[in-house]
């Protein structure tokens, strides 16, 4: 049954106006495609002639028919033979709008950890080192095809991290990546096709990164961490043949992995034909001492390093680096491929650029002072307001570990503390099993000032000690 | 069996400078490091007491003692009790150095497809929106929070491709992705998790995208494409849930879906539940015409629209975008938070300046031309070197598909070719069966320039016709 054409006249639902700059077909073309889809124009109902809608609308036949040809191209329109032009089945109006969603109350004090100093992100020298890679990068570099990454950045990041870091690099096995999250994706990816089905992980330590391993099907085991960092016979206990750790300060408990660990890990990744995955997360911020070199270093045909600048500059730069194992290199390097095509060239160049200028040296000496401030404060801060509370971790980092009083309940005092505006995170959701004992507290403070460190703590003292 | 102290003299070496800027506690680290990496140092080797060695150098006791405390932290070195400092038999020597690949021999005439104008990257333009970009970003956005991506990114490019693209946008059901490798993986994931197993290609079609999803474990299907687009009876035909498609300008034949296969498509994929993926890959590049709209605008619930500045801008970039099918949104989001926690930020709003200040439409008017013209002495070329030659596609893009005698050899052509220095793409790459029949080139013309185009085509003509 054709419906034929609504409305009281066609310039009341299709507005073409001769002021605006938009050509008039485009005007219209638009009207017509935002009224099928906005259902006042129902599937099957018939359309004016394009002389009756020409005349209406004051326009010229000849445009109306282009309109009419485009948007039976697109399927918007049907033409059967000689008969009239219709609205198509296929036209289906989309589903609601999204509901803008409701705005997270900002918090006045927010510990969550992993956030560096935004305020100190190097902006003026980021700036410069980009316009220059705007202005140098070859044209050839813009097609993206070293799946590797940048050859530029590779070379300068292997000096770098030989010299900081103590690693064993070769540019030829560094792979660009775009964060740790990709950089740990890759490698897992690498080891699976080499027969890995398990990999274990610290507990406690990031459930993100095994959401990712459960995600590429690979299952997750848990391996205890305490005060000399990750339990290595227990993970020879168990069937992984990869394991993912923090061993310059564990995340989150902020604990070394002691030299004789060292020593089994990698005896037994040796023994075992297995991996180790480095994260190498923030190695650059030690405040009592020079940070211990990398484990990759030692054994680098064992330890594939992951680092990034998500610490260092920001963790909106996306830009990260794998020191694979040599045997690995291709597999990681053609997982990138496949993942994305490789990161950004520009801002690959610009990275190479703040390296070797001695930008980067000099704001991680900048930063450093100023995160060893903010420790200071949050350590005095607790001694002054909280007495009864002890940190643990390494005088390293940005986050430190408040242990609570034995009766504590970390997720009422989370609560507590959200209603005074006051972000606080619990060690429980870094746990494999999620229980509340012993109850502690992840205290992020890079991001926060001295003085926010201060009030924050003081405004929540009396949640963290007995009562 | 203990390893004594090799070597003439430790300052052979261990050869540290006090004129060097490195503070030599760090110089004598690096060089033992060095040492024990490279085998210079034996496992078990037994180190100078600190007394002795500190001596030899010429440097304080305690510095040495200092130094053999940090390698012991990180596993070089072994203490055992009272007795002497040895090498750990962790410390691994790393594989040979990778071998420098040979480098390709540069082509006088590449036709590979895919590859925009690359000297006409809006270098300028780009550098300055860079600049704005890193003065104006908010320290929140760099802490990467939002796994849609920048909500000023998304809301320019919902606007913008309502306009150009007729699409049905809503920065609420929009994902910021790496370009289209990455937004074809986030909605296979997405699609996955709603049961998916089986999604369709069109066949010929490019053979990465098929490798995206056989990596993700996915079952891939052929479906054949005519003059008319994808044969949408072969697709019901096939148990796919789900279909990648070209439907503006078929990659790479260049042809255009027709009106009643769009039809056809949308009733398909609403009878089945199914999603079609529309790869949006050089929609801005039509010369005859208006491009046709995307077939996202006609059915939003049923097609996610990924696109890309990949061929608009350049390929380095990574940056694309995902209109996703309302249901979907909130999956693809969760995805590109594991795949890499959000593309870059300062690159995100960079791109949205671009767009906002009226420098992208510009720079697309302008490469417009300069591919029709391109794409002109192609057709001029072929026409006056190889008149026997059929040219196939659309009016659109900067690819072509030549098509060549009934008993050429696709792969005798592009060998000859290259001798020639002139790189040659044949559509047997592009199809399920590798079968070379009939006989075509896929040329790009993109990246060269006219006379590059007719000296290509002049030095290989005698290959494309019969003999």
């Amino acid at each position: 049954m054709p419906i034929e054409w609504t409305g009281s006249g066609p310039d009341l639902l299709l507005q073409v106006d001769r002021n605006r700059p938009e050509p008039l077909r485009d005007q219209l073309e638009r009207a017509l495609r935002e009224s099928i889809r906005t259902g006042r124009l129902a599937t099957g109902e018939r359309l004016p002639s394009s002389r009756a809608l020409a005349r209406d609308l004051g326009i010229s036949r000849g445009l109306v028919t282009e309109c009419y040809a485009q948007l039976q191209a697109e399927g918007y329109l049907v033409t059967r033979g000689g008969s009239a032009t219709r609205v198509a089945a296929a036209a289906h109006p989309p589903a609601a709008a999204s509901p803008t969603p409701a705005a997270d109350q900002p918090l006045r004090v927010d510990f969550r950890p992993g956030i560096p100093d935004l305020s100190r992100f190097p902006r003026e020298q980021w700036s410069r080192a980009l316009r220059r890679a705007c202005r140098d990068a070859p044209n050839e570099l813009l097609a993206c095809r070293d799946a590797y990454g940048d050859p530029t950045l590779r070379d300068v990041l292997a000096a770098y991290l030989r010299r900081v870091r103590g690693a064993a690099t070769d540019p030829g096995h560094t792979v660009i990546c775009a964060g740790y999250a990709q950089g740990l994706q890759l490698v897992l990816r690498a080891l699976i096709d080499e027969g890995v089905r398990v990999v274990a992980f610290e507990d406690p330590g990031d459930p993100d990164q095994r959401a990712v391993a459960t995600m590429l099907g690979l299952d997750v085991v848990a391996v205890p961490v305490d005060e000399r960092g990750v339990d290595v016979a227990a993970l020879a206990a168990t069937d992984a043949r990869a394991v993912v750790l923090t061993p310059t300060h564990q995340s989150p408990t902020g604990v070394l992995l002691a030299p004789d660990r060292r020593q089994a890990l990698i005896a037994w990744a040796t023994a075992r034909s297995a991996t180790v995955i480095e994260d190498d997360y923030d190695a650059e911020f030690r405040y009592d001492r020079a940070p211990v070199g990398a484990l990759q270093g030692l054994a680098p045909n064992q330890v594939a390093l992951i680092g990034s600048v998500s610490k260092s500059l920001a963790p909106a730069l996306r830009l990260g680096w794998i020191l694979s194992p040599p045997h690995l290199a291709p597999a990681v390097a053609h997982y990138k491929q496949l993942a994305d095509r490789g990161s950004p060239a520009i801002d690959q160049l610009a990275l190479a650029d703040l390296i070797e200028s001695g930008h980067y040296d000099r704001h991680l000496r900048h930063v450093r002072q100023r995160y060893a401030a903010r420790r200071t404060a949050l350590v005095e801060a607790i001694e002054r307001h909280a007495p009864a509370v002890d940190l643990g971790g390494l005088a390293a980092g940005f986050h430190t570990v408040a242990h609570l009083p034995v009766d504590a309940d970390e997720q009422d005092i989370i609560a507590a503390g959200r209603r005074r505006s006051v972000g606080l995170y619990g060690m429980s959701a870094y746990r494999f099993d999620h229980n509340r004992r012993p109850a502690q507290l992840v205290l992020g403070f890079g991001n926060l000032t001295p003085a926010a460190i201060g009030d924050g703590i003081e405004s929540i003292a009396d949640l963290l000690q007995p009562s």
